[in-house]
């Protein structure tokens, strides 16, 4: 009898144990780019706003919750405020309209989800994480995702919940930029977050309005699975910002955890070199990245990145330059 | 004088005997998948058809032309055949309609191009070259592309253009089946192309209508660059065909490369353990690969793969199991 209880109570003691080593943590970004326009009172909204987002995600990660649900909690808020180039705060195409884009991925079983150039849907973070949950793709974009969302009861919103008076301002700005044919540098901006929760699993989610000034149906690297998105149980979660095309090109998040895999690298040593090799061909950006012990790597070869991370063994860290 | 001559000589004949040094070749599909429904008259008329391709594409890189060239006649050309689930012969989604995906990679600079869930366009594999010339973006999809398509001249058909019995007695089969919740195993189609030239650049292409019965608006890996399609140079260039979802989730096109890169594995070992690793999660389908010496695999887990490869050191080959 008591050896019979000692081997159930093993049972259940053991994978807590094993949960009590296991390291946890989340970091998330809010776009990189030229950030020299940031005024102080700006700078100190964004910073309570990554702050205050971070602690109760950080709170879902220790009560017990899942990655997913921390990650998708980040970029939904991030969504949710005008302050960030996704969800409210998107940007504008060339026709005034706003386009957003979105993924999700579970690092557990590979499982994703995405939407693409989606117009009128509150939360495309959340749009993401229902086609990779209710149905057997990964990826709608345009009316399709819109009728999905509809279908669904995700909330939808008319197109003055998305009106802003200094994207709209920007957008004109690029147009003349465009005309004389500089390069807009303040353009680049996504929202993003990664995770590793106490299970040992990864998520990553990734949101943008896209550029200033892109063209109708442009879609970029935030929800393409590999580029914009990873995540992978025992490798590393990445979630990037940047000029898009090339992070497409160079397949930057899944490239990460590539040569961790394929070259032992360090989480750091793989995502700040990928970051330099992309600023030697005038690529600009930034990334966040976990790996399975919690170990977290926020690089960036532009004037400032909006980022933060908290793990069990990290305190709260938020910086923008 | 003499020796200006042979400086001027040797000037023009060390390129040449360089170029004369690349091997050079291309490798076709047209799908992979169940092929048991296949009549003979329907198998052969697709045999002649990659073979006749597949000779004109090869005069192209003999005759000292583009890989990106070669991989865009071969792809237009299937689409402008009923025979395979692309262009002409796409099948419909859910609403009865074709909505199509495409997109080409040239390993030379890592430039790209993509469209999805376009529709009345005639050559998808067109525009989304189109996308990498003419724009500063990589991928457009839905009206958006449309728009772009119309603007450009490319040219647009009417929905009677892509009208076929077959396709729908499929789509109402699937449905069917799907109420059922049987796997459909005969819905996965697609056409690519990868080819090196003489001057040794890479080049991948691929087109597809995706899967019967898809929801509108979804999007699967052969517009994804690092799913479906992916060229570098020096290392390989990859087009698969296949249950997208999948596809995306393991990176296969841009997984064959990063082997081939970060483990040194050959093509074929790289292609093949690949393959098999997808089997083992029940994940089906197939791919082309070449690499910077012309070798050229086409791995498939699935009954048959349509495909076809020649090269300047080996003669033409077609088969289907």
């Amino acid at each position: 009898m008591q050896i019979k209880c000692l081997i159930i109570a093993t049972y259940f003691l053991i994978p807590q144990l094993i949960m009590a080593d296991q390291n946890f943590g989340i970091a998330v970004h809010g776009g990189a780019g030229v950030m020299k326009n940031l005024s102080e009172e700006r700078r100190t909204k964004i910073e309570e706003k990554v702050n205050e987002t971070l602690t109760k995600a950080y709170k879902i990660l220790n009560d017990g919750g899942t990655s997913m649900d921390a990650v998708e909690f980040v970029v939904s808020e991030f969504e949710d405020s005008p302050l960030f180039n996704a969800g409210k705060g998107s940007v504008y195409n060339s026709n005034e309209v706003q386009e957003m884009d979105a993924s999700i991925m579970n690092g557990k079983d590979r499982s994703a989800g995405a939407v693409a150039s989606v117009r009128n849907v509150k939360n495309p973070i959340k749009l993401a994480r229902k086609v990779s949950e209710l149905t057997e793709h990964i990826m709608l974009v345009g009316d399709g995702a819109y009728e999905f969302a509809k279908n669904i009861g995700e909330t939808i919103v008319d197109s003055d919940y998305f009106y802003s008076e200094k994207n709209l301002k920007r957008l004109r700005k690029a147009k003349d930029k465009l005309v004389s044919s500089n390069i807009i540098h303040d353009k680049i901006g996504t929202v993003g977050a990664v995770a590793i929760d106490k299970n040992g699993n990864i998520a990553a989610a990734t949101s943008t309005g896209g550029m200033t000034n892109k063209m109708p149906g442009r879609v970029g690297d935030s929800p393409i699975i590999g580029s914009g998105t990873w995540a992978q149980n025992g490798v590393c979660g990445v979630s990037t910002t940047g000029h898009g095309e090339f992070f497409i090109k160079y397949q930057v998040a899944r490239e990460v955890c590539a040569r961790m895999e394929y070259m032992n690298k360090s989480i750091s040593d793989s995502s700040e070199e990928i970051l330099m090799e992309l600023k030697d061909i005038n690529a600009y950006g930034g990334l966040i990245a976990i790996d399975s012990e919690a170990n977290i790597s926020m690089p960036f070869n532009t004037h400032g990145m909006i980022r933060g991370s908290v793990s069990n063994k990290t305190n709260i860290n938020v910086a923008i330059y």
